[in-house]
């Protein structure tokens, strides 16, 4: 999964743009991208950044095959030389990150690539694909986390996947953002993400009863015994049954971490009735698991209603996304290196302000007040730029200059580390256990303000007056443009 | 791409149910399951079944590595004989599937498994995968190219897919679905599907002025260029600075079949005035190209306002089908065979009676009019029932026994044809271009009605008058289990 080779996986444009910057020589010239979005998923406060991994793995294994060449050929749309140059190709550049787990924001670089034009173009859709992906699927998990108030939330969504990467991988992401298992015994062999699961109806109506079924599934699994209980009838047969399995096949052998799973009909009621029965039949540790179409939404209402509920699994609203299924993230050119060195940086405009891009290449801050160690601002300055925490720091909001904020008592860290440099990788890779505990930590460094799934407060992504500078220039210059 | 092995991606209760069957005896049973799903995406009228082929190879390839076997003995659930077991797996089953293609409807069996209860039930996760992902995206993509009313529809949505295998796969379902083309590259060399492009911002940004970018492209690509026209202004700048490069560039060579591409602003209106703008300058056989977050609504309500647009790049809200991305197929145990032979129909009771089962091994039957050719209705029959077309056939609602209709001069076709037969495959499989002329055939076949995109007429899928007393019978049965 991790091997293959996926550097035909791009957009047949960047491919003819590469044929044109071969043949204008623009293929030795530097240029600068960003990866960023522009609005966050079901209009939450922040999302997580994810998919690194995969992107190192992809610029490692960059390359042509003698097939993929052929193939080109066969298109009669690519110069020779062009096709020649692909067969030496590999990424030579550099690449700055925001780890994997951070919280990010609008308009903020996640991404910064500084590579020739046809090295920085040819990336450019499976960069996009891997954080778009993984970083929707770990911000989803992360509001579902967040809603489950520290309850275990497992990913059971594979079946309702786009695709196999998209439950593979998905579930990594998902892993990311505080899920604490999967249902997916590939990404358990594959990414070491616990996977575990329960038992479907057809194992119940294999049998010719459902205690039979239980019983024997008991005999099985006595230290991993979770019964589905909606087969037939949740209170009257399904409960019972389970209850008369558990006290005769497990108590006996002094188990008592067992569980049933509730997967239809009112899951609220049930839970609520369910738990009467076991506590009354003296099973107060068994646990209820409850997996029928879940999301943020519902379970924030089922512990409203004081649901009994000990883990949520969560099926296609959460490997999906479903309320919001796409990661806008984008790739803009930044800026060019001329002949001279020197970086010259570039914009793209648009008739909708929103959209217009930050331009030069850029670093970005992350100030955090130092006494609650929370959040404070992000802001992007020019590569350049230092700050300097013993002094007060003025930032202001780029779409209202006259709102400035004196930021004191300050600490300021860079949140783009260096990834590749001249094309060889120089990031360790934390392991995926690390991700979820930087993130998790990340995520309380936070204003539960910027945490409401609804309406949050806007944390502020402020550009420097330096940046701030060059963008207006350029706005002016581009008016001239023809 | 086509040769993973995805033997483990599967939801890990296959596995421990499967373990449970091998130590039961259960592994020996022939059992019968179905796919299929409850409600069309979009609250459409129809979906289109996709996946197949990826199942075919998914099903030639399974095997466990002894890497597999070996993480799966160190969950220490797993019976030595069971992994043994494992060692020699294949599928020795019967597989029956509706062609790819084919518009089907909620509650028939779209694929139908008859296989030792251990196998039936190792596939599931992976069945449902394939299925549910490119049912989703062929229904997505048929929605939006009958949206286009005869205009080319490209798919363009890689960098948004969830996933690698959600962009290469997608883009081929989304063919299926009647897309002409795809920006993915890798769909081309993989399955065929032709991969175009146009240009990014970046091409244009990468120049010193707009003009010197466009007369570039239409040098280097004089038979295939498509200029993106928004970098900078659109009506100001973009068109007339495509015009006179098509002028100096291409019209001198005989050239006229290029075009521009509109990516922001209010497409209805730039498309006018651009195409005002073009065929005063003489380009009249100039295309238009736009590629703005579309979907199937939003393109309809752009011809309605006469936007002059002659293709239309759809991606995200295609290859997510960001507005339904979930396609809901399941898995049921519809039969098991006892120890004699026989099939013993089974049932899955839910208190939501949408969710009750149809129980037994079954076949599909849809009935045409002889006269019109259009579909009238499908009927869900026990495997040994033949429908004679000689006779008129009264088929009713199971919902609403008293609602019958009567069928003469009609034509019948069985739409599940056999795929594997004792574990080796023998369907043909039709080549990807054969399935979009069969798809697109298949909805023709269809009434307008069935075709809306809002409210459209409930296409009748009944139950035999057998096949309906056997879930009449299992149902009474299910009060009694205990």
């Amino acid at each position: 999964m991790n091997n293959a080779n996926l550097t035909m996986l791009c957009d047949f444009y960047e491919l003819t743009m590469s044929n044109g910057y071969f043949k204008n020589g623009f293929y030795k010239k530097n240029t600068y991208f960003d990866v960023f979005f522009r609005s966050i998923p079901d209009g939450g406060g922040f999302a997580i950044a994810a998919g690194l991994e995969q992107i190192v793995d992809y610029i490692r294994n960059l390359h042509f095959t003698q097939e993929d060449i052929e193939f080109l050929r066969s298109k009669n749309m690519f110069d020779e030389g062009f096709l020649e140059y692909l067969r030496g190709f590999r990424f030579t550049g550099d690449m700055y990150a925001v780890p994997e787990g951070t919280p990010v924001f609008p308009n903020e670089p996640i991404i910064t690539i500084k590579a020739p034009a046809i090295e920085a173009q040819l990336i450019e859709t499976y960069l996009l694909l891997a954080i778009n992906h993984q970083s929707l699927v770990a911000t989803k998990a992360n509001r579902i986390v967040r809603a489950a108030q520290g309850r275990t939330v497992l990913e059971f969504g594979s079946r309702r996947a786009q695709g196999a990467d998209a439950a593979v991988i998905g579930a990594r992401a998902a892993f990311i953002g505080g899920c604490a298992g999967t249902a997916c015994t590939l990404t358990d062999e594959v990414y070491g993400v616990p996977a575990g699961g329960t038992m479907a109806h057809s194992w119940v109506q294999m049998f010719d009863t459902e205690y039979e079924a239980f019983k024997t599934y008991c005999e099985l699994y006595p230290h991993n015994t979770i019964l589905l209980v909606d087969t037939y009838n949740t209170l009257k047969s399904g409960v019972p049954n389970a209850i008369r399995a558990f006290k005769e096949v497990l108590l006996p052998q002094g188990i008592c971490d067992f569980g049933i799973r509730l997967d239809s009909g009112d899951i609220s009621y049930l839970s609520k009735m369910a738990r009467k029965m076991l506590d009354e039949a003296g099973l107060t540790k068994c646990k209820i698991v409850a997996s029928n179409s879940l999301d943020e939404y519902i379970i924030r209402d089922l512990l409203m209603q004081g649901a009994k509920i000990d883990t949520f699994g969560v099926g296609e609203r959460l490997i999906t996304s479903r309320s919001s299924p796409v990661f806008g993230g984008v790739y803009k050119l930044a800026a060019v290196e001329n002949d001279k060195g020197e970086i010259i940086p570039k914009i793209k405009v648009s008739e909708n302000t929103a959209k217009i891009t930050n331009p030069h290449f850029k670093k970005l801050y992350r100030y955090y007040d130092r006494e609650s160690g929370k959040a404070l601002a992000d802001e992007i300055c020019l590569w350049d730029e230092t700050v300097d925490t013993s002094e007060p720091h003025v930032i202001f909001d780029p779409d209202a200059e006259w709102k400035t904020k004196t930021l004191t008592d300050f600490t300021a860290r860079e949140l783009q580390v260096p990834v590749f440099k001249n094309g060889r990788c120089v990031y360790a890779l934390p392991t995926l256990k690390e991700i979820q505990a930087y993130c998790a930590q990340q995520v309380e460094s936070l204003w539960d303000e910027v945490k409401r799934f609804e309406n949050p407060h806007t944390y502020y992504v402020d550009l420097s007056k330096r940046l701030w500078t060059v963008k207006k220039q350029l706005l002016e210059e581009t008016k001239n443009i023809k």
